[in-house]
């Protein structure tokens, strides 16, 4: 299909001082972020969840819909709706976050879905678990990843694709990992995925297949586009890199204050201030949030709400009680999690702006009290 | 509050070529538009609707919330959600359009929320009717405007506010003029307006005032800031301009084919191909909408689904068969409505880009069968 070989090639990276162009706009108004007032719920209401669609959200009838299960198997499947509602049910409340979060942030700028930092949630996901179905088609012994296609159709740099993402399977016979058809005690809504989604707790949002129709176990590493192309960390242009996978430590904080409509600036009174926010890591618990009210000169320890055994993969809230003094401030905030790792205040950059945890600033204008 | 003044001014316009701005883009992650496939629900699925808050999403406590009635009337009134909810019920299906749809696409670019023109939704609103609430309050006879305010604060061109806007009483009391409390069969979720929203049926979205607490009658024109400098129709700085009031006629295609992740260029196969969208008139119903398939130098008129009188205010489906060749192709369409209004082929400018409906331009290309 050679007119699409126009879209072909690698990343691109925007030049310096280039503003936003009208096709990071086209994205930016299709795929929803999380407003970050919106950090105050524990569960994320519905439709204030970060979605990212690569394509379009597809029609999908759940009457005619089924779920095969096919590859190095010894008992293909093939499964509707009603077949996979009569397993074991099983529900995870799971924080996900999308690996292009912070991108536009990045100078210079990878140009693709323009996220500032709003491309996270968190939901209660129902369903089943994925390892004991794995188990009932007996997987080969020599298995290695397996692939979860969706019913989402595109191109991508000129490859015409469904989107499909290989995972070790290691990874997908976690306990955790399930096989959702409901988000927050409602059915899936179209765009996260109805009627069925992948959700693997700790993974960023490219290992959540949504529309899933297929699962193909592989007895070599997944080549596909996604795994191969999409999701790496490089730096240079050609460079294979390392491939995206768990969530890396971060926190934000709810702006405090009210805004500016245009600016989105912040003003608040001068007195005691709750600075309130969510942390959270995809490969070890949380161990420290950190806020600065000086721009990173200096930083002081917040208080973390307690780890809900109930609710390993949730993301924490934290709060530190800040006095603000008139005049203008930069607020700051770092986690980090039991693996040492923490987020960077200087950015470590990469070409297609993957995982990138660069400390949030939030700028505010403390007025005198009663002003 | 000095600090705010660096806010103040004018709506600004984007020099010719200048990208969108972070400011335009923080903008665009917060409020969500509707992924224009999402046209094919009748009435769009929770998540998928249009969404602007002009500030931050308050936290309102339902259980501690009450909604005065007050100014020019004889009888002030102060409800609980309880009591509205003891009310007759009454619900609407209503298309609601935010003012500022499609600003982003007119040169040269008025600077505010960056929308192409994904800012639409089809909802079933809930809860009961305003007039009678109003008639028991009993307006004075010199009534003129009612002024709806919100639980959402902050500052818009240096101004600091509650979000208010003023209605003529007359567009109060038509009889499908509603408080809503629920939005296709569930509570209103809170960037919707949670506890309680107004849904005035055939208006913009500015006057469609969320987190409703205050109706205050007025005996003369209302001049706060949302009526009287925002969502006016003016051409030079300065000029007062008229205020912006009923949505006009648009029709919007869903873009048919697969799209390129990136440009959002569209693929299809040639062939007889469906198309097919919604059209809409806040003013009068809509009666014809034509479709192009040759970047608007000819057009057909396409079918348009019958008036449903259980839905006067909802949106109407079309669709138009196109036999598309191989190559490349531009698709138009355009609403007209009972008034003889249409929508225009070159841009009809204004200074807040508000209440601009150029026609939608989707540009495809067609592959040869089995290509």
């Amino acid at each position: 299909m050679t007119a699409m070989d126009t879209a072909r090639g690698r990343a691109r990276v925007a030049e310096p001082g280039e503003g936003i162009g009208l096709d990071e706009l086209a994205l930016a108004t299709r795929n929803h972020g999380l407003p970050l007032e919106a950090l105050r719920y524990d569960v994320t209401p519905p439709g204030l969840h970060y979605v990212l669609t690569h394509f379009d959200i597809p029609a999908v009838d759940p009457a005619s819909w089924t779920l095969e299960v096919t590859g190095a198997v010894e008992r293909p499947l093939r499964l509707t709706l009603a077949d996979l509602q009569r397993r074991a049910p099983a529900t995870g409340r799971v924080l996900l976050e999308c690996a292009g979060n912070g991108r536009a942030r990045l100078e210079p700028r990878p140009v693709s879905q323009p996220w500032l930092l709003e491309a996270v949630g968190s939901a209660e996901w129902g369903g089943t678990a994925l390892a004991p179905l794995l188990q009932e088609a007996r997987l080969s012994a020599d298995a290695v990843d397996i692939v979860f296609t969706g019913a989402d159709h595109g191109v991508e740099r000129g490859v015409e694709q469904d989107y499909a993402r290989g995972m070790p399977v290691a990874e997908a016979l976690r306990p955790e990992t399930l096989l959702a058809w409901s988000m927050n005690g409602s059915p899936l809504p179209p765009q996260h995925g109805a009627p069925l989604r992948l959700v693997v707790p700790g993974w960023y949002g490219m290992a959540q297949v949504k529309w899933l129709t297929r699962i193909e176990v592989l007895e070599e590493p997944f080549t596909g586009y996604q795994n191969a192309t999409a999701y790496r960390l490089a730096t240079e242009p050609g460079e294979p890199g390392e491939p995206v996978s768990r969530i890396r430590p971060r926190a934000l904080l709810s702006p405090p204050g009210f805004p500016d409509f245009m600016t989105r600036e912040r003003f608040l009174a001068a007195g005691p201030v709750q600075l309130s926010g969510r942390a959270w890591s995809g490969r070890a618990p949380v161990t420290r949030v950190e806020v600065s009210t000086d721009g990173g000169r200096t930083w002081a320890d917040a208080v973390l709400s307690p780890v809900d055994p109930a609710h390993p993969w949730a993301w924490r809230a934290w709060t530190c009680t800040w006095t603000a003094e008139p005049g203008p401030a930069e607020l700051l905030v770092r986690a980090t999690d039991a693996t040492g790792g923490t987020q960077p205040v200087e950015q470590e950059w990469n070409r297609q702006g993957m995982a990138n945890t660069l400390v949030q600033r939030v700028p505010v204008t403390v007025f005198p009290p009663g002003d």
